[in-house]
């Protein structure tokens, strides 16, 4: 049997997905933006498709701006807010344990004259409200912190940023990555407090070529491409219909949050009560980490040569982030972890889907391998 | 019966592009940049689409990069050159006649600082050598000409282009926006003597939501969008790969285009011979347009009353560019209409699957159109 457990890196579709992108090439084909019949319908999907996300984020449909995915609408949310209050202030605050997609545009946004800081982490992962309130200044137009860490399911206090622009009396803009939080922890933009915020298909189910960026009602981003006047000017470019379709579908199929979470939460207490067991293995996510994520370390072992063993008997587990491929994992070492536990590292990401077969599948892989790999 | 002849607005999926595209969500559906086997298997996948939208542009598979589609790969073309060259030079040369994306583009660059010249078109729609050699001075940095325009059909002269940077002697990389020309001229960057090429997806008989951009071995742009480090670090972001997969199967099932062109020049001369004998229709497109492609007005009638009279017979054409929904033709202005020829014009664009039939169902709703709506 395989077990695959890289959930964090991309899920399979599920079925409601699959049929809603065939309908979306087969009987919906036009261009939204076309006048006539099969654009009209095209364009009667895609309202379908934005009421579908906007209701699985409690939103307005005029909130939600289709994109290609969490990282053009990361993209979009710094280079949008950054630009639309450049007026305003330079300062742009985020944590050293973000996505790349939010890493380096902050990075070529330092690059362009903006001040960026960055928050550091507990060795838990979590950033502070104490050094949130002392970086977010006055000048501060946007601080983009991230629901959930994608390597170790840290949960961020991101109701406290919005305490902290108050305290400061910043005109900043509040983004929130919410990419592995959604689908499995409530995401609701308001109680959140946020103006900005990234959801993507292809971590809920749906097909990799979709995502969306919620923009608050009332406010004005700048837009990153430029063209026809396609998502309220938002963004241009004809609307990729079947990927949309898709993650509308996806969007839907959500099941009850709380359910899902307790199923996940008692897979991930097996998973690491069974891992406390192992000698040499070391878990990294904090105990309250979200459940469907799950990082440890094997100090000794490269992750590489564990990820490869594990392959080939049909486990599939990731180093870390699949958006930082082959680099050493900048989360990891944010947290203060040896170098010998960063090399060793390995995410088990669980969806709703996985199995108590896949959890003990990998347990039996990962002893195998810590037997013949150490052996070595 | 029904007739869509919006083919230059999007085109339905062809069955090679709905095979590839199940395919792609079912057995592929890892993230190309997991290093796991269903991570390998989504990337070999990856591997083969590039190699064939490659080889439908003569080029190798490094010189494609995938985007989000047409839009996105414009905005990369002159956002990219831009940056990369502006140490060179301010000047960017391209025409009044381009698609939006290029066009708004061009105005957002203008706004940045740089200095942009607009060629100006004659009535048939065409740029003059001998503007080109004028506007193009020793400090341009990128030239954007599109190879045939997408509301009249005009080829655009590409090749002068190279001829005119010569002369200039200066460093400008040449875009060229081929998206109406792909799959239905031969398009080969190398020869066209162009450094830069954008294409797109569902102009193609493929899916909405990928295009390419076709980047000259050895020449470097910058990215617009930053993250991980996909698409040889010019375009972050987990690929969209249903849609480039359909992208890919499209791009193999191009026919012989000799074949078709010849087909489609058969179909429009007798679409022409037909409107010629009709009072009160104009033609628009030059004789030598792409015969894909057919612009008309009908001085005294507005567009939009007449697609939507065509629309509840079947018909569907479209006033202009979907992505300049609701704004009057800049083409048609920059190529010295009259504003009643502009008010009244229909594009007709075929495809290769376009039948007789559906070119009859046309004329008769037009003559319908004309004696109903005119009496009106």
């Amino acid at each position: 049997m395989e077990a695959y457990l890289d959930n964090s890196a991309t899920t399979p579709l599920c079925a409601e997905a699959a049929e809603a992108m065939q309908d979306a090439v087969g009987r919906f084909w036009g261009n939204p933006s076309s006048l006539h019949r099969p654009g009209l319908e095209a364009e009667r999907l895609l309202a379908r498709c934005r009421a579908d996300v906007a209701a699985s984020l409690h939103c307005g449909p005029g909130e939600v701006t289709f994109t290609s995915g969490g990282t053009e609408s990361n993209n979009l949310a710094l280079f949008g807010a950054a630009a639309a209050l450049r007026r305003r202030g330079r300062r742009i605050v985020t944590s050293a344990v973000e996505h790349s997609s939010i890493a380096e545009s902050a990075a070529e946004l330092q690059s362009r004259g903006y001040d960026v800081a960055y928050l550091g982490v507990d060795g838990q992962g979590r950033v502070s409200e104490q050094e949130l309130l002392r970086l977010v200044t006055g000048d501060t137009i946007l601080v983009s912190l991230m629901a959930v860490n994608n390597e170790v399911g840290t949960l961020q206090p991101i109701d406290a940023v919005r305490r902290a622009l108050r305290r400061a009396n910043a005109p900043a803009l509040v983004h929130c990555d919410a990419v592995q939080a959604y689908g499995k922890l409530p995401v609701n933009p308001q109680r959140l407090g946020v103006d900005l915020l990234t959801v993507s298909s292809h971590k809920i189910h749906g097909p990799k070529g979709a995502g969306a960026l919620y923009v608050r009602k009332g406010v004005r981003i700048s837009p990153i491409l430029f063209g026809g006047s396609q998502e309220q000017k938002l963004r241009p470019g004809t609307e990729a219909m079947p990927a949309i379709a898709g993650f509308a579908a996806a969007a839907r199929a959500i099941p009850d949050l709380q359910q899902s979470l307790q199923y996940a939460t008692t897979l991930r207490d097996r998973l690491v009560l069974a891992l406390s067991t192992m000698e040499g293995v070391k878990l990294n996510s904090p105990p309250d980490a979200l459940p469907y994520l799950t990082n440890i370390s094997l100090p000794g072992l490269q992750s590489e040569t564990m990820l490869n063993f594990l392959s080939e008997r049909g486990v599939y587990v990731s180093p870390g982030s699949a958006c930082a491929k082959g680099k050493k994992s900048r989360v990891l070492r944010a947290m203060g972890l040896p170098e010998a536990d960063i090399a060793g590292a390995l995410r088990i990401s669980l969806s709703r889907y996985t199995t108590w077969e896949e959890i003990d599948a990998f347990l039996f892989a990962l002893n195998e391998a810590r037997m013949t790999l150490a052996r070595k």
